[in-house]
C-alpha cells in the first residue's frame, strides 16, 4: 500500500508542474492587455502572439499531467 | 490507513497548484485594470483579451484538481 | 489515529492553497484603486474587471477549500 | 494523544494562510494612501474598491480559520 | 508530554501569522507617510484610509492569536 | 525533560515572528526620512502617521512575545 | 515495491523540469506582445524569433520528460 | 543533557531575530543618509526620526535576545 | 532495489539542471524580441547573437542530460 | 558529547545572526557613497548618520555573538 | 550498493552546478542583443565580449561536470 | 567522533556567516564606482566612506571566524 | 563505503560553489556589453576590466574546486 | 569513518561560503565597467576602488577556505 502512497505523491508533484504555467501565462496575457491598452488597432495580432506562446507555455502544465496520469492509471491499477 | 493518509498529502499538494494561478490571474488584473484606467474606450478588448489568458491558467489549476479528485475518490474510496 | 492526523495535514496544507489568492487579489486591487486615482471617472468600468478576475481568482482558492472539506469531512468523519 | 498534536499542526498551518492577507490588503492598502495622496478629490471612491477588494482577500485569510477551528473543536473536541 | 510539546509548536506557527501583517502593515506606513510629504493638506484622509487597510490586515495576526491561544488555553491547560 | 526543549523551541519561533515587524517598521522609518528630505515642513505630521502605522506593526512583534512567554512561565514553569 | 515507488518520484522531480520552461516561454511572450503593440509592422520578424528561443527552451523541458518516460517505461514495466 | 541542548538551539533561533533589525536599520540609514545629501539643511529632522524609527526597530531584536536569555540563565542554570 | 531508486534521484536531479536554461533561454529571447520591437533592420544580427548565447547555455542543459543518462543506463543497466 | 556538540550548533546559529548586519551595513555604506557622489560637501553629515545607523545595525550582530560566547563558554566550559 | 547511490547523488549535484551558467549565459546574452539593438555597429566587439565572459562562465559548469564524471567514473566504475 | 563531527559543522555554520559581508561589501564597492564614475573628484571621500562601512561589515565575518575557531581549536583541540 | 559516500556528497557541496561565480561573471558580461554598446570606443578598457573582476570571482570557483578534488582524491583514494 | 565524513561535509559548507564574493565581486565588476563606459577617464580611480572592495570581499571568500583546510587537514589527517 506504501508504494501506492508514494506514487501519489509522485502524480502530485508531476501535476505540481503546472504551476509554473500557470504563473506565466498570466503574466504574459498581463502584458497583452497593457500592449492592448497602448495600441488598441494591434490587439488581433498581440492576441495571436499571446495564443502561440501561451499553447507552448501549456504543454510544460500538460507534460507533468501527462506523467502524473500515467502514474496513476498505469501504476496504480 | 497510512496510505490513505499519504494519498491526501498527494492530493493537497496536487490541489496546491491552484496558488500559480491565484497569484497569477491576479497579477493579469492588476495589468488589465491598468490598461483601461489609461485607455477606458478598450476596455472590452482588454477585458476580452485578459478572460482568454485567464481561462489558459485556470485550467492549469484544473489540472491539478482533477489529479487531486483522482487520487481521492478513485484511489481512497 | 495517525491516519487521522496526515489527512488533516493535508486538509491544511490544501487550505493554505489561499495564499496565493490572498496575496493576488490585494495586488489588483492596488492597482485598481492606482488606476481610479489616476483616471477616476473609469472607476465602473475598473471595478467590473477587478471583479471578473478576482473572481477567477478566488476560484483557485476555494479548489483548495473543497478538496480540504471533502478531507475532512469524507475521510475522517 | 500524538494525533491532537498532528491536528494542532494541521490547525495552524491553515490559520498561517493568513499570512497572504496580511501582506497583500496592506500593499493594496499602500496603493490606496498613494492614490489619494495624488488625487484626494477620489478619495471616497478609492476607498470603496478597497474595501470590496481586501473583503475578498480577507476571505481566504477566513477560509483558512474557518478549516483551522473545524480542525480544532470537531476533531480534537 | 510530547503531545503538549507539539501543540505548543502548533500555537508558535499559528502566532508565527502576524509576521505577515508586521512587515505589511509597516510598507503601508511607508507609502502613507510618502504620500503625506507629497501632499500634507490630504493627510487627515491618507491617515483615515492607512487605519482602515490595517485594522483588516492586523485582523489576520489576530486570527492567528486567537488560534494560538485556544491551543496553549484549551488543549494544554 | 524533551517536553520542555520542545516548548523552548515553540518560544523561540513564537519570538521569532518579531523579524518581520523589524524589517518592516525600519522600511516605513526610511519612506519617512525619504518624505521629510523632500518636504521638511512635514516633518511633524509624517512622523505622526509613523507612529501610529509603526505601533500597529509593532503589535505583531508583542502577540509573539507574549505567546512566547506564555509558553515559557505557564507552561515550563 | 518501495524502489518502483522512489522511480517514480524521481520521474515526477525529472518532469518538474518543465516548470522552468513554463514560466520563462511564457516571460518571452510578454516581452514579444510588448514588443509587437510598439512596432506593430514587426510583428512578423518577432513571431519568428520568439518560436526559435522558445523552442530551445522547450527542449529543456522535453529533456526533463525523456528522463522521466525512460525512467517510467524502461524501469518500472 | 539533550535538553539543554535543545534549549540552546531555541535561544539561537530567538537571537537570530536581530537579523531583521539588522538588515532593517541599515535599509533605514541608507535612506537617511541619500536624504541627507539630497537636503542637507533637513539632517537634524531625519536623524532624529531615524533614531525614532531604529528604536522601535531594535526593540524586537531586544525582544528576541530576552527570550534567548531567559532560556538560557531560567532554564538551563 | 533501493540503490536503482537512489540512482534514479540522481539522474532526476541532474536532468533538473535544465530548468536554468529553460528560464535563461527564454529571458534573452524575451530581450531579443524586445531588441527586434526597437530596431527591426537589426533583427539578423541579433538573432545570431540569441543563438550563440543559447547554444553555450543549452549545453549546461545538456551536461545534466548527459550525466542523467549516464547514470541511467551506465548503472541501472 | 552529544549535548556539547549541539550546544556548537547552538551558538554557531547564534553568530549566524550577523549575516543581517552584514548584508545592511554594506547596503547603508552603498547609498552613502552615493550621497557623497552626488553632495560631496555633506561629506561629514552623511558620514555621521552613516555611523549612528551602522552601530544599531551592529548591535544586532553583537547580541548574536553574545548569546554564541555565553552559550559556548558557560555551557560547554 | 548504497554507496554507489550516495555518489550518483553528489555526481547530480555536482552537475547541477551549471543551472548558474545556465541562467547567467542567458542574461548576458539578453544584455548583447539589447546592445546590438541600440548599437548596431558595435554588434561585433559585443559579441567578443560575450563569448569571453561566457567562456569564463562555461567554465563553472564544467568544473561541476568534471568532479561529477570524475565521481561516476573513478569511484563507481 | 561523532561529537568532534557536529562541532566541526557547527564551525562550518559559523564561517558560513560571512556570506554576508561577501555580498554586502561588494555592492557598495560597486555603488563607490559607480559614484566615482559620475563625480571623479570626489573619489577619496568616497574611498573614505567604503573603507568605513565595509570595516564594519567584515567586523560582522570576523565575529563568524573567531567563533568558528574557538569551536575547532578550544573544543575539538 | 557509507564514509566514501558522503566525503562525495560533501565534494559535490564544494563543487557547487561555483554557481556563485557562474551566475555572477555572466552578469558582469552583461553589463559590459551594455557598456560597450554605450561607449564602443571604451571596449579595451572595459574588457580589462571585466577580465579583472571575473579573475578574482572565478577564484571563488576555484577554491570550491580544490577543497573538492582535495576530498576526492586524498580521502577516497 | 562517520566522524571523517561529517568533517568532509563541514569542510564543504566553509568553502561554500565562497559564493557569496562570487556572486559580490561580480556585481562589483558590473557597476565598474559600467561606470568606466560613462566616465572612461576615470577607469583608473575606478579599478583601484574596484580592487578595495574586492579584496575585502575575498577575504570572507578566503575566511571560509581557510576553515576548510584546517577541518580537512588538521582533523582528517
Amino acid at each position: 500500500m506504501t508504494g501506492t502512497g508514494i506514487i501519489a505523491i509522485a502524480a502530485a508533484i508531476s501535476a505540481f508542474t503546472g504551476i509554473g504555467a500557470g504563473i506565466g501565462i498570466s503574466l504574459a496575457t498581463g502584458k497583452a492587455v497593457e500592449g492592448i491598452a497602448r495600441q488598441p488597432e494591434a490587439a488581433g495580432s498581440i492576441r495571436t502572439s499571446l495564443l502561440l506562446g501561451a499553447a507552448l507555455a501549456e504543454a510544460t502544465a500538460i507534460y507533468g499531467l501527462v506523467v502524473a496520469l500515467v502514474l496513476v492509471f498505469l501504476k496504480m491499477g
